[in-house]
């Protein structure tokens, strides 16, 4: 049971959407306690968490006695029960459309393509102590490579940001996403010109709370770095 | 430019989303007019198609100049947009959060899974002239199989529908998928009477727009049983 009125969230913040939802939430000054769950330790396998999420996936917010769960959908319920500028789900159902179909692409686009290279990269090295197959993880970059030039062709194009003038949910889902893949040193927009000013845009209208929610990959793409 | 104030979608009825779709217009009788793009014709991949949606995949709703693509996010516009019962898509926060959680979910379990039986139980053999191959398909029944227990379990557990009493966008999203190895023959809620009895629940509640949608699916059930 939540006490009061204060949120709770069950976080990873190795995990892309539960990034997005700490940033979401530290941006827009929403009262929350961070609750965290280690993957990697299993935390996400423990009884008590499955009895929260049978799923046993993070994130999980509770609000009171409501427990929901996926990215997509805390982040939506948060910006309608939340006062937060219209900017990130917008009321104009035009607009919310905009949003609505990027997350629905995202789905299995951008969340799948990029998290397979860190998972190859980063993960199962660590998992198998067997170095990336490199026919394996070519494959799974050109997937990623068509993945990017359909975000930037089809959503972002001369805009700002992926659904117009101002950042919206879309982009926080996306940019938590092709971040993940720093972790193993591996910048996946190096030469992408217009994504990268999409993405320092956005680290630009976050501020701190981008960074913070990034510490633990920041630290893991250091010590990437520190390998060469 | 669609004329006056009519939607135009572009669907083909093989296809589970664009079902979903054309139930949701016809029951909730908002004026539209339907454009077929056959998929097995290639009409998806032609030049005009294409300048529609560069993803080339249906459904595409046009609601005056306005373009939408991703079934999730059109059904929402629909509901959001024209004044259709509250139960579809419900304005209180929370009951809202379900249906979002359920779409958000829906996109990597329900949807790939029993599309994947059905592509390779129908379409596969079609383009190859090959047998389904017994040791993938089992392998997929079996992704399939997970995923119905999730879905009774942690969605639709001792309710009428899956977000509660009242049909919402998460059914028929999801009935639409359960539906489509029927087109092999298979009844995969056959030996679940909680799924088949919400399954009765959604024809009932819908009628006649449920057996219009599924017409295409029909004929080919039957095609799959006269084979037998």
């Amino acid at each position: 049971m939540a006490g009061g009125n204060v949120i709770e969230v069950y976080l990873d913040l190795l995990s892309q959407p539960c990034r997005a939802i700490h940033i979401f939430l530290n941006f827009n000054r929403i009262p929350h306690n961070v609750k965290t769950v280690a993957i990697r330790k299993g935390e996400n396998r423990t009884p008590e968490f499955t009895k929260l999420n049978p799923m046993q996936k993070v994130p999980v917010m509770v609000d009171n006695d409501f427990v929901l769960t996926e990215s997509d959908a805390i982040l939506k319920y948060l910006a309608n029960k939340y006062n937060v500028p219209g900017n990130w789900y917008p009321c104009h159902p035009e607009r919310r459309a905009r949003v609505d179909e990027f997350t629905a692409w995202h789905h299995t686009n951008i969340r799948p393509h990029a998290a397979k290279v860190f998972w190859m990269e980063v993960l199962l090295p660590r998992m198998t102590g067997q170095p990336t197959d490199p026919l394996k993880l070519e494959r799974a970059l050109g997937d990623l490579r068509d993945t990017l030039d359909k975000l930037e062709k089809m959503f972002l194009k001369k805009q700002a940001f992926l659904c117009g003038d101002d950042i919206s949910l879309a982009d926080l889902l996306a940019v938590c996403e092709v971040m993940q893949p720093l972790g193993g040193g591996r910048d996946i927009l190096k030469d992408r010109p217009n994504l990268l000013r999409w993405r320092s845009r956005i680290q630009s209208a976050l501020g701190d709370s981008f960074d913070k929610a990034h510490t633990v990959l920041y630290r893991l793409r250091d010590r990437a770095k520190a390998k060469l």
